[in-house]
C-alpha cells in the first residue's frame, strides 16, 4: 500500500498514521519526493482499511497494490481450477461447456421439449429460470418449485445437468437437493447475505458479473463464496451498462483473457442477456470461444415468439445447433474441445 | 404501445401479432408510413410483455408510451406523499429533514456521542449501520443485533427515530420491531425478495438507487414495495457509478426535479455516499436543497479518522452544524423549512 | 415521427403542431389511446427536428421511426461496400485486412524496420502516427511531415499501402497527396469541419468511433463524409469509455454484427487502443475475426520498451506474426480469406 | 511515480528500467514489500511517459502521484484567477455570471428581442451559434458571418459581450475580432489543434467538458491552451453521458467543489444542454449556484416551438427572469453577488 502526503505535513500528523499503522504489526517506509511524500507500507495490508487513512485530511491518495482478493488469486494458486458440476468439468484445457433452455421455465410440455433439443443439439447443461428477477413487479414472477420439479425430471429423462438462478437465502435447501449449478443473477452479485450462505453451500456456483460492477468487485464477490469455504465458482460476464443503445447492454469479452490473468476460475459467456437480440448470439458465442472461454450459456426456445420472457434474445434449436457445430471448429482452431 | 414493422412484411405475421394482441382484450390501428407500418396498441398494455413482441423477426421495435409504474406515478397520484416516519412528515411542503449518523455503529459509547452530535446539531433523524454491505468478506461486518440495540437505547436518550440498513428478509422481524425507516442499499435495490417483504411491511422504506439503475427501474423498485400494500417509501439518491475518477460516484441532482414530475414520492439525498469526500459534502448539500429535496441523509462522526467505514466521507459535528445552518437559509429562500 | 400527448391536451395546442407538420409536405394520422394520444407522422420526417417538437410543452416525448442516416444505410444499400484502399479491397467477403505498425512514427531507421516486419508477418498496411493527438500538451506530438515523409519512403520500399491520422483539414492536401488511407480518431469523430472537408476528399477515410459514441452517431458522422461526396468510408472499433478500470477501454465487439445489419459499410476492429494492453490483443484479434470483421488494426513495435507513445499495447513481430497465423485459421472457419 | 514489480523479477530487468529512468535525470528508491517491490521516482516525473514503462512485461503497474497540469493547478497558483471578458470579471469572488441567449442564431430580428429579453432580466453577457455543431448532416448548420454579425450589432445596441462557438481554426480571426468570449463545444474538447490556436489567440476561452471526459482530461484541455500563452480559461460544464434515459446528459455539480480544489480557473455551469429539458433548468441552475459555481450558461428564446435547434431546453424570458431573482437570493446566502 501506498500512502501520499504533500511535502508540508506537520510531522505530528504523519507520525499520528505511521504508529496507527505500525500497531498493526506493519512497517512503513518513506521515500521522500519533490512535492510529495510517499509512504510504502510493507506486511499484510488487507488488515487496512484504505478509506480509514484517505479519510485524514493530511493524506493526498492512498493506492493498494496487491490485489484485494487472495482465494480467487491466480498469484496464489497458479493453476486453473476445475470446477466439477455433476460430473462435468469446466474449466483449465477441459472442453468448452455448451448450456443452453429457456430464459424462464414455462410448462412441463415446453420444459421438456427444448431439454430434448439442447441434449440433440450438443448441449451438455440445461438451464432455465423458476425463480425470475423481474424489474416489474406486475410481470411473470416464475413457476418456484413447481418449475424445479420440472427441471428435475426433464435431467432424469435427458441426463443434462441442471442450472437454475437462486434468488434468495430461503430457497437455498431447495436448491442443494436439485440444481446442480446455482446460478447468482447480476441484480443479485453483491447481495452479501446471499453470498456468504453460498459459501456453506455444496453445490458449484455460478456468479454472474453485476450490470455496472467491476472485474475486481466481480472476484471479489467470488472470494466471498470462497471465503465461506465453497471453491466452486465459475464466473459468468453478461455484458454491462454502457450508453449504448443499439443492445441491451455492451457484452466485454476482454474479461475473457482477464480473467485468466487474475484468476484461476474458469469463465463463461452469455451472450443472449448481454446483447438482447438472438441475431447477436451466434456472432458473439464464436468470439468468445475464439477469446477462449471455458463456456457459453445461451437461451434456447423452439417458440421464442411465445416465451414468457426474453423471447428476443432466444435461439431456436436449429440456431443453437448450427452454433455449436461452427464453435466445435473455431474451439479446435485455438486446441480445445468443445 | 407502439409496434413498428417493415411495409413488406407478409400478411399473415402482421395478422399472427396483431391477433395475439388482441386476444388479451386491446385493440391494434395502423398508421401505413413511408417504409415502415405502425400499429398503435390501445388499453391496458401492462398486460403485454414487449420483450415478447420484439421477439419477432418482422417486428422492428417496439415502444412503450406510458410509465411502467403506476402506484408511484405522479399522473394516478397528483398531490405529494408525505411519509410518516415514527411523527416525523417526510415530503410534500414539509419541512426539509437531516439525518445524520456514523456509517457503521462501532461501540456503545461513540453512537451515544454522535447522536447527540447529531441532536444539538439540528438533525431530525439518526442513522447507524448495524448491518454492513461490504466488497470484501475480510472487512468489517457490521455489529449486527448488538449495534441495533445501542441506536434503540440512543433514540430512547435522544429521541431521535433511527434508520438503518436491512440486507436479508431473515432479520425484518428485528427491523420491523426497532427500526423507524428501514433502509434498502443501493446494492439491493433490485433483490426482489426484500422488495416483496418489505411490501408487508408496517414501516416506512428509506429506498436508495442503485449504482447503475435508471430512473424508471428505482421508481419500478419503489413500485414493487407499494404492490405489496406498504406505500411509504421515501426515494434516495447516493450517485451513480460514471467513467469520472475524481468522485467515488456521480451525484445526480437532476432526479430531484425528476422524480417530483414523475412520483409523487419524497426524495432525499446522500452526498456522503455519492462523493465519498467529506469536502464536497457541504456544496453538494446546498445544492440539494436548492434543488428542492426533500432531506438530506449524511455521515457525522465525532472522529473519521478512526471510524470503521467511510471515515474519508463523514463530517466531523461541528461541519454538520454549520452545514444545517446554511441550509436552512437556502431553504428559506425555495419556500421551505427545515 | 410517433408524437404523444396526453389525452387532455387543449385541442388549440394540438392543431397547431399538427398544422406546423403539415405545413413541410408531412401528413399526421391519430391514434386514441387511453391516457395518451399518438400522432404517427407519415412521409420524408427527416426534414422534422424532433427536439423543435418536443419543445412543446404538450408534448409527452417524440420518436424517430426510422434511423437518422440514409447513404450508410443497408435497407439502401443492401449490398456490401467495398472500399478500394491503393488497389486493397476491403469489406464484403473480400479478404480481411490486417493494417500494423507503430502508434507514432519516430525515426526512419525504426519506420523502415517495423514496415518490413509487418509485411514479413503478413500485413498489408502499414499504420503509422505522424501528428498525434495527446492528452498533455507537454507530450511527445508526432514528427509531422517528416514522419508522413518516412511513411511514404517505406511504401516505396516495402509495398504496403499507408494509413495515417489527420487531425486538422490544413493537413488535408498533405494527406491527399501522400497517405492511402485518412483516419479520424476517436476525439474527432465529431469534428464535423473535418467531415466534412473529408467529404470533398479522394482518399478513403477510416472513421474511428469516439471513445463515448453510439453506433448511431457513429454512422451519422460517417454520413456526413458520404453526403460530402465522399463514399469510401470504412469503421474503426476501438473501446468504449465505461467504468470499467481493469481495461483502458471496453472493447465492444457487438458492433459487428450490428453494423452489417444497420449499415453496407466495413468494420475494422482496433484491439490495441481498445485494451491498451498487448496481452489482451491476440484473444481480442481472435474473437473480432470470430464475428465477422472485415479487418484488424494493430500496433507493432519491435522494441515497445523504448516506443515513444502507447508501447504497453504494442505487438511484438513474433506475436504479430503468430497472431496472423492462427487469425487465418479462424478466418477459414467461417468462411473467409485473411 | 510509483512503479511496481514482482518480486522475483530478474535483476537485469529492474536494472534496465531503473538506468533509463536515471538516465533522464531523476532518482530511483525501492521499497521492498511482501509480494512486489515498489519504486519511488524522485524528480520532475513529468519528463517521463508512464505508458513507456508500463509496457516492460514485468512491470506490474507505474501510478502517478502529481497531476499531470501545471498552469491550471491550484497548488502551483493558490489564488482564484479572475477572468475579464470585455470588462466583466469571472471567478473569485467576483459577482456570479448570467449568460443567456438562443441555441443558434436564426434571424437579425429575434436575435435583437432576445438580446433585449436578456439584458432586461438581468443577464451579463450574450450567447448564440453562429456555427453550429450536428449530429446530423441534414440539419440546419448556423447563419455562419451573418450571424456572428448580428450578435455584433446586437451587442452594439444592448451592451452585453458575445460569447458564441468556434469550430474551427479557419474561423479563429473572426472570433478574434468580433467575438468577447470563445466557447470551445464538448466534442472539441480533445480538438488539440483548435486548443493549440486558441493558445495563441487573445480573447478569453469558454472550455466546455466532453461529454465522456473526466475531470482530469478537460483541466489538460484547459492546460493545452494555457500552455499556449492564453491564461484567459473559463471552464464550464455540461452534463456528461451515463446510461441514464430521462434526462440527455447527467450534469455533474461536483465539478463545482472539485474544480475549486484543483484549479484557480472559474467554473460556469450549462444546466440547459445538460438537461435538454427547460422543465428542469431552475432547480439546477439554483443547486449549481448554492454549490458555488462563478457563472451560468442558460438558452433563453422568445418562442422556444419555433427555435431552429434546441427548443426544448429554453427558457421563456419570463421564467430566465424569475430565475436570476432567485439565483440572487441564494448567491447572497453564500456570501455571493450576482
Amino acid at each position: 500500500m501506498i500512502i501520499t502526503m504533500r511535502k508540508n505535513t506537520p510531522q505530528a500528523e504523519v507520525d499520528k498514521i505511521i504508529s496507527s499503522i505500525e500497531k498493526k504489526g506493519l512497517s512503513v517506509i518513506m521515500i521522500e519526493g519533490t512535492n510529495y511524500n510517499v509512504f510504502g507500507v510493507v506486511g499484510d495490508t488487507s488488515v487496512l482499511d484504505d478509506k480509514y487513512i484517505a479519510s485524514s485530511p493530511v493524506v493526498e491518495s492512498v493506492q493498494r497494490i496487491a490485489a484485494p482478493y487472495k482465494m480467487a488469486n491466480r498469484t496464489f494458486h497458479p493453476t486453473d481450477s476445475i470446477i466439477d458440476v455433476a460430473g462435468i468439468k469446466v474449466g483449465g484445457n477441459e472442453n468448452i461447456v455448451v448450456i443452453g433452455g429457456p430464459c424462464s421455465i414455462e410448462s412441463k410440455e415446453i420444459t421438456f421439449e427444448i431439454a430434448k433439443d439442447v441434449k440433440d443439439a450438443g448441449g451438455i447443461m440445461f438451464r432455465g429460470g423458476a425463480y425470475k428477477p423481474r424489474t416489474s413487479p406486475y410481470a411473470f414472477q416464475g413457476m418456484g418449485t413447481t418449475g424445479i420439479d420440472w427441471m428435475v425430471e426433464a435431467r432424469e429423462t435427458y441426463g443434462l445437468p441442471i442450472v437454475s438462478e437462486l434468488m434468495s437465502v430461503d430457497k437455498l435447501d431447495e436448491f442443494e437437493e436439485h440444481v446442480d449449478l446455482i446460478q447468482v443473477g447480476a441484480r443479485n452479485m453483491q447481495n452479501f447475505d446471499l453470498l456468504k450462505a453460498l459459501g456453506k453451500a455444496t453445490k458449484p456456483v455460478l456468479l454472474k458479473r453485476g450490470l455496472a460492477n467491476t472485474i475486481e468487485e466481480w472476484i471479489m464477490s467470488a472470494e466471498y463464496i470462497m471465503a465461506g469455504g465453497n471453491e466452486n465458482v465459475i464466473l459468468c460476464e453478461r455484458g454491462i451498462r454502457t450508453f449504448e443503445k443499439y443492445t441491451r447492454n455492451t457484452l466485454d469479452l476482454s474479461v475473457i483473457p482477464i480473467i485468466k490473468q487474475k484468476s484461476h476460475l474458469p469463465i463463461i459467456i452469455d451472450p443472449s442477456h448481454a446483447t438482447g437480440d438472438w441475431r447477436l448470439v451466434e456472432s458473439m458465442s464464436l468470439a468468445a470461444i475464439a477469446a477462449g472461454c471455458d463456456g457459453l450459456i445461451l437461451e434456447v426456445h423452439n417458440n421464442p415468439e411465445s416465451a414468457w420472457s426474453d423471447g428476443a434474445q432466444s435461439l431456436l434449436p436449429e440456431k443453437f445447433k448450427s452454433l455449436i457445430e461452427k464453435g466445435k471448429a473455431i474451439a479446435k482452431v485455438i486446441g480445445r474441445g468443445m
